[in-house]
């Protein structure tokens, strides 16, 4: 729908210069009751930023570790820092609730700086809220403070380095700022790849990735995020902690895991040690339509459980694939529908499928052995393929056209194990539909495990002009008690605030309590992202 | 070279029947200096066991929970409770050093029944040691009471059951204490396999895999257990805490990852989720010979990095496949060699890959793709396969007869990443060599992975007669040295009491305060296993 980007101050992507086409407009029309209008996004100049709690000590201090032109209390500085990508978020960014906006921002250059600032912090009773790229969208970079007299967002843009390449052993250490696109460019000489793609990409980091546990659209092939740490480098107000002598270990507890989704809560990640691959010479990604959900998530479930899953594998139900074919296009999707009919795809589920691979023999054999279990799908090819990847990132930029045109749109994710897994789609769609009426809710799997798979549902309904951030919480709290006791509250989303409150049905009292006890043990007076991960801050409102 | 297992009290494998061959006791007299003469075990009545420190309060108060005849006190009870089975165990065991022995053991029936004796061990200060199979090799179940009035030893073998199968989802439920082979005699009906293949397959448990990440001989097909593990139930003194909502997710750091690896100093593990896989249909073992170390571990990382590791993947270097062909006797050998160098292998280390397959189909694709990559090897075929595979579990057997003989023989094991493995193994012989004098010192890789490899030694000295565990102490310590700042202090041993020494130098002071925090949290009076994993009673000596 959207070609171009344009980044804005806060690091969103603004729609200014899209539209939504007249049979998409015509289709919300007749699905979610969407009345014609439109609500674009307001200028920066129109949101309320209040004056900057940062006392001049403190700014001094802070100075003193990064320069002078690394502290920033300005305006555009400050609203740029003011939260994340979630739909909250946006709409809050519209003038349509409280923006939380921090009383500064500071742009460490090197790991050693990250910890000084945070000695600054604990010093100066600052909250720090570490910030990558800014993508969250669970509130994980919303500038709370707790109980401290002010925060800060601590940028790691600067921190941007390729800092090794071991070859042999394909470890590359990348600092935490690194984007993933600039992650790719500079293992590209080396002629490796992390080979983490998540919608978020263009803009997410490898410190984001590592601190939220992040899982990419090739996960089936590379890994989840947490796969590919070998190492960490972690800066708290209690010293720097590094971690990762080997591959695998036996010595005690896994560390490594507890800082991998710690969410900015337990110290900020400076630097990364990451399982690296060589740069594919071929991607190929095809697509199939499936009759029936169920049929889908069998193939599906078979694919990973024969371990000949496609590096990307990802099967939309019924209304997602409905949804994808009605916003294509009056005649050719029923055209395309009446294909699939006359070859017993009564109620069809798009199912792509890619693999990389670093030749055309190993190509062949992994398609090979992937499509062999692929049966009764009707193939579409190459082009469907072509069609999903080219558009992989596009979601944002959906959401933002969708947004200007007054729909609440939003996404949530979970997982869980395969016996349980279409009854948990069904629970969530049902609790999403009762609390918000007439709505579409759309789902894909997009991650495969032997033992079961994530769920990521996309929800359209009318937005309620009056309060449009209550209206997407009830609905988020229905579907969060839905999935509560049967998958988890994140797959790949993270806890920031906004799962905060489920966290203790899915890890318990004690699980709260360990976390707590380990922030405790390297952050003893709490300056590290107050509210998130651990809930207890309140619930923001 | 021994056949029957018999089982001592303690747990171990007696040697009693079992005799070395001539041709081996002449090369050890060649290669060690080791002078004729038995020093064969010990009869239990030999061994010296103090009074049991257990009031008649606290017996009572156990027998309570758990039944008065699963309280004992008898001495052939906590002699079978009083270590594990490191050499330097076995040594106390034939009254070469002091035997720590337990007040009492006790026999929990259920889960339930574990969190209640946790209340009645901090009611009545006793320290309490999990113990499953009792096969720990690190000093994981020594009787140490720390500050407590006394000790028991918790013995898991009544926690017996297979308490759900999913087959859909291929995740199992199983107690702490059913042994390996249990494990697959309970899954075997459901056509389903754990495939965790330790050297302790015979004894050791689902809770002690657990609690010590082991990794088995098929872990590269497989995953080491951690990697099989989707859910944990944990007997805290502050209660039962459980994990594992879904096959992964983003809800913070991965708790899981904190209760694998804890030894028993956080909780106790009372069942485990596993994921499971169909039970293989086929099994195919090969023997090869490459020629050198470097030769040969280029080609294990090579399936590594190109992901077509078979299911078990072992190489032994120069020392192990020379002291393999020694042992298997003259003439045989000689041919060997000389067949081997006329094929230019001139310094043999001997290759073995086994692949699990379901059908023949699925065998001939994998073989092909692994032996494509392993060139310049000589294939000695499904004869040398299968003999290793026959004798894949006599390790301990044959511990005990050369320690009957007076042979100081141990293992020990590390992992690091590939540009520091060659290195690495040359630090550790070198360290162990000058340690002892006249040794041999044998090395294989038995787990690889994309960045890296476990290597794991065996030591064969002639034992000191007036101090064989200071003379090991010795030994272990300047390797446990060379290990720290190269790789991990333990692949699959876990860290026990003999670890703990270099455990921070791993994990930093940061990361065992960490520890120690957690620990804090669910063993508030710090009953759970004293002196394991993070070392605050003193080294034992």
């Amino acid at each position: 729908m959207v070609e171009r980007i344009d980044q804005d101050l806060r690091g969103g992507w603004s729609p200014s210069r899209a539209e939504l086409p007249p049979h998409a407009l015509r289709w919300l029309g007749e699905r979610i009751g969407l009345r014609p209008g439109r609500t674009p996004a307001v200028p920066d100049t129109a949101l309320e930023v209040g004056a900057s709690a940062l006392t001049d000590a403190a700014r001094d201090a802070l100075a003193e570790v990064v320069g002078q032109g690394c502290v920033r209390v300005d305006r555009a500085s400050r609203l740029g820092h003011a939260g994340g990508l979630s739909y909250v978020d946006l709409v809050r960014y519209r003038a349509g609730g409280e923006l939380v906006v921090p009383d500064g921002v500071v742009l460490p250059a090197t790991p050693e700086q990250v910890v000084a600032v945070l000695e600054v912090c604990v010093e100066h009773d600052l909250a720090v809220v570490p910030f990558g790229g800014g993508t969250s969208v669970v509130g994980g970079v919303s500038a709370l403070r707790g109980d401290k007299a002010a925060v800060v967002a601590l940028d790691l843009g600067g921190l941007d380095r390729l800092v090794s390449v071991d070859p042999v052993s394909r470890v590359a250490v990348l600092q935490a700022g690194v984007t993933a696109p600039e992650a790719e460019r500079l293992l590209a000489p080396h002629g490796l790849t992390v080979g983490h793609v998540p919608q978020s990409f263009e803009r997410a980091t490898i410190g984001g990735f590592a601190a939220t546990r992040s899982a990419g659209q090739a996960s089936s092939g590379y890994g989840r995020f947490e796969d590919l740490v070998e190492g960490v480098r972690l800066a708290t107000p209690r010293g720097e902690w590094r971690l990762g002598a080997a591959p695998a270990s036996a010595a005690g507890p896994d560390l490594r895991e507890l800082v991998v989704g710690s969410e900015g809560a337990f110290g900020v990640i400076t630097e990364v040690s990451l399982r690296v691959r060589p740069k594919p010479v071929l991607e190929r990604y095809e697509g199939f339509f499936v009759d029936g959900w169920e049929a889908g998530s069998a193939i599906v479930r078979a694919l990973a459980q024969q371990r000949v899953l496609a590096d990307v594998t990802r099967l939309s139900d019924e209304d997602e694939t409905d949804v994808s074919l009605a916003l294509s296009g009056g005649a050719k999707s029923t055209a395309l529908r009446a294909y699939l009919k006359a070859r017993g795809v009564r109620r069809p589920c798009m199912l792509v499928l890619g693999w990389h691979a670093g030749s055309k023999r190993e190509l062949k054999a992994r398609r090979a052995a992937t499509l062999a279990l692929v049966r009764g799908a009707v193939r579409l090819g190459t082009p469907l393929g072509e069609t999903w990847r080219h558009g992989r990132f596009n979601g944002p930029r959906q959401r933002d056209v969708l947004l200007d045109v007054g729909v609440c749109v939003e996404t949530l994710e979970t997982a869980t194990h395969w016996s349980r897994l279409t009854g948990l789609r069904d629970a969530v769609r049902e609790a999403v539909r009762d609390a918000l009426g007439r709505t579409v809710v759309m789902c894909h799997i997009s991650h495969a495990y032997e033992t079961g798979a994530s769920l990521y549902f996309t929800v359209l309904a009318a937005r309620d002009a009056d309060d449009p951030v209550g209206q997407w919480q009830v609905a988020k709290a229905a579907a969060s008690e839905a999935i509560t006791g049967v998958g988890t509250i994140s797959h790949h989303h993270a806890v920031g605030v906004d799962h905060a409150p489920y966290l203790e049905a899915e890890i318990g009292a004690l699980g709260v309590d360990v976390l707590a006890a380990v922030k405790r043990a390297l952050d003893p007076t709490g300056v590290l992202n107050p509210g998130k991960l651990i809930a207890s801050e309140p619930f923001r409102g």
